[in-house]
């Protein structure tokens, strides 16, 4: 098994502000994906549509300023049964983001894109916090020839 | 054991052009640290200065065009004996790079900042390659209170 692991830190927001991006439709769509909808509550499942595909995430565990976590329930292949999770912490003046995707089977090729483009969404995340204005699909940065 | 991963297009790049920016001191100096000098050659030791602190890289392998394989001898104590490969295809008009960072014995969450900096750096070189401007140290995107 492989995973995908990130560190960001959001300045001058409080846990529950960096909480409120990754557990509210409306935060979700501010720096992932403008079409997310659906029941972002605890057993619910979010469908957010990019313009290469989708991802149905099944909300697992939510817990206020603290952690977010899901499971992939449709999507990639790859993706599917995969686990993705941010646990949140406050440290001099940031709210540090812990970002991890776990349960990828192989290491292919897929996974490496996978691993730069969170990046880029967490820093998209990180720049709707710091300044109002994120970079969700599709006003993503464009990283390759897989988008 | 475990490896950070990443995938980038450079969009309108021969591989050779990508090569040169990862086996000479002017082109890792243009996306990674304007601090960089020593001897690009296999078994020549190339030292990284950043404001944080720094690396030295033994170039093990150079395949011009193809890849880049380097062993940390110095550094933080977790980078110590990892090793660094980017290795590079062309493909639909992009050169695509995919990098490893091997060899991490313990996933502590210096592993997750080094592996979301990776990711910002490797963007930098994109950058640097398509518009003539990377963001090399000082000029990094600060991703956190780690820097």
């Amino acid at each position: 098994m492989s995973t995908i692991r990130h560190r960001i830190g959001v300045r001058n927001a409080a846990p529950q502000t960096v909480y409120d991006a990754l557990a509210t439709i409306d935060g979700l769509a501010g720096w992932w994906a403008v079409d997310t909808s659906g029941d972002p509550a605890v057993d619910g499942v979010i469908a957010f549509r990019f313009s290469t595909g989708g991802f149905d995430m099944l909300v697992r565990e939510l817990v206020p300023a603290k952690s977010v976590r899901w499971e992939v329930v449709d999507g990639p292949e790859e993706w599917i049964g995969t686990e993705v999770s941010f646990e949140l912490r406050q440290e001099d003046g940031f709210t540090v983001v812990l970002f991890e995707h776990r349960g990828w089977t192989e290491p292919v090729e897929f996974m490496y894109h996978c691993s730069t483009k969170w990046a880029s969404f967490l820093l998209s995340l990180k720049e709707l916090l710091e300044t109002g204005a994120g970079r969700p699909d599709p006003h993503d940065l464009r990283i390759s020839d897989w988008h």
